[in-house]
């Protein structure tokens, strides 16, 4: 397996247009798995902006009416281009605006993937997603129970948008509508961090980005790569630490992050 | 005293406007704490993420013309819902905006708590308060020879706007008006980290959230929490370590604070 | 030597418009040097937040149509007032609205330094810069064997702006038209971390506000105790750290540089 190699190979550019909140620690995750970031969200800079670069992240973290349209100019010059885009639709379900902008941006937009948690996805397929702020709900998580029925749902859902679709939460799922990656890399305190989400949907931009022949896998291993970073870090941390050196530890572990340590660690089952 | 665990057991949703700067510190501490965050500040989406969490944190850090009017749609909303709402009026004192936008969100909306510096809050009272950009000004400042002074404004402003008021600094002053907490925790080296007021806040806001029958308790509780964190945090720093790791240790410390170490750590008296 | 001390004893407020991506750093290693930062982008905000401060900071990093027209109005009000003031035109070269944006900057307010990676620098001074995202394009990058005619092109820049220019990359230049400080301190992994050409601006500016009668001297030692503090920061780093973590070490770096460290460790020659 090359894919991170694939990564610190080629270099990609990665255009983000996210939230504000977990910003800083995206642009350091894209740059500890060897790709570049930019950020840029304003509407006359977006499309150039977008040209120069190999792949776009937008992430609705905290949409405004500016950059809304921002991510609608971005989203079709990307598609243009050929470019690989994905779509975090933090909070779909939490607002009306959230839920309606999800929606208008995969109606414009043609996305390579969509990452969220199960309540966001769930919301967007058209099912009452119960999403909790920026959480998934407890009654929407994916269990050993109602696995099977929601890896057919993601399948479904994936082949309707024609996006891979990645949700993370407990039990993580990753999908392209025929197969499906079921990780459970990770460790629970990770959930204690802002911004692991955000973290992992530029994560996977950047690896999707070097890796097209390969979409699928390379979105499943920047879920596994994301996990496993989550438990390296873990194994690190000093009793008296805790979420805020631990998100450090998680980003310094994607940074130390090799193919081979990689296919050791990953552990998933594929459905 | 069980004012953590009730964070912890009642996970309360925290709605924060705040300022781009400190943003992802804020939202660090108020998981750290057992709370959760989510921040939005667009005018068509705050109602909506207002009505689903349990209270509101409006800090004017960064404020402009948009988020101004957000400030007022969420904080009316929140009223009207009975949540916990919080106004940090960082820099009122320091620009002709921030202090006229503290005023008339004091005048809109009924604030639980205020919480600032000691020249913000002078500011607001109409006195001539002398805020340094965002730092009190030496000359207002609270020490052992003004202090009953000072604890007899802070409760007359407190009685005048129904809000209990918290003064942090050196020393650290909460009163709902009849009572004041006299606070001596923290460590002088907390002034060189950015945002450590604007996580207060936010924690203060997720502490009363929780314990809404003893919100005085849990304001002060709240400075305690934070101050004695710094102490904490501060015990662990090597000698290389500067302000940048010591904000991260601050945050760990409240991760792991428990109310047994609180309530042996706090440091205060009543006035 | 006393820059250093000097920053310490005045604690120049700095006013920084600066991108919502690295602003946190921004606002830590302006605080570690011994300044105070604030952070004010709105068009009624910014005339009276400059007139209280001794430096202004403008970074372009994530410019919108709103937050160009208070770069436009703190820079005249701070041109007013005799404040020192630093462009950083990141990403000028990369989209027409940025390198139009700066241009437009420079022909309204007087810079005292402009600070930025070559390829931006190429774009301002009318050559084609190919600046990659943020960073310089490799074949813009200054080498031992092209540094005789990098020199000459800043000095001439340098002159016609009326600025010094500092130029930062393997090799960092700094220049008033005359001297050019060529400065060897830093460390490679120091581009894997997002913002830390952000974070010397604003350094910078602190050090020269407090500096104002050996201002290149002061911009030159600025460069040299950011890559100083890289150097320190990168020999604290267990192995199993990264990107994240050494982002940090480097402001706690500045945070306990001296003096006398800064001029033991500081690598430079004159030209």
């Amino acid at each position: 397996m090359n894919i991170i190699e694939n990564v610190r190979r080629n270099k990609p550019l990665v255009h983000c247009i996210t939230n504000y909140v977990t910003v800083n620690d995206v642009a350091n995750v894209v740059l500890a798995i060897g790709a570049s970031p930019i950020m840029s969200d304003d509407k006359k800079d977006v499309s150039d902006i977008t040209s120069i670069c190999d792949a776009l992240c937008i992430n609705i973290g905290t949409l405004n009416s500016r950059t809304i349209k921002s991510m609608l100019i971005a989203g079709k010059k990307a598609n243009s281009l050929g470019h690989v885009v994905l779509l975090d639709p933090v909070g779909a379900g939490a607002s009306r605006l959230r839920t309606e902008t999800a929606r208008k941006l995969m109606k414009k937009i043609r996305f390579d993937i969509i990452r969220g948690n199960i309540s966001e996805i769930k919301t967007l397929a058209g099912l009452s997603g119960k999403t909790q702020g920026v959480d998934a709900d407890i009654a929407d998580q994916v269990t050993e129970e109602n696995l099977g029925e929601a890896v057919s749902f993601l399948k479904k859902f994936s082949k309707q948008t024609g996006s891979i679709v990645a949700v993370t939460g407990r039990i993580d799922l990753v999908t392209d509508g025929f197969s499906c990656y079921v990780i459970s890399n990770g460790d629970a305190a990770m959930k204690d961090i802002t911004g692991t989400g955000c973290q992992l949907s530029a994560l996977m931009t950047a690896m999707v980005a070097a890796n097209q022949n390969k979409k699928l896998l390379a979105a499943a291993m920047a879920v596994c790569a994301m996990g496993l970073s989550g438990e390296i870090g873990k194994s690190h941390l000093a009793e008296y630490e805790g979420n805020a050196t631990y998100a450090k530890r998680i980003i310094d572990a994607v940074y130390n992050m090799s193919d081979s340590v990689l296919e050791k660690g990953a552990c998933y089952e594929i459905m």
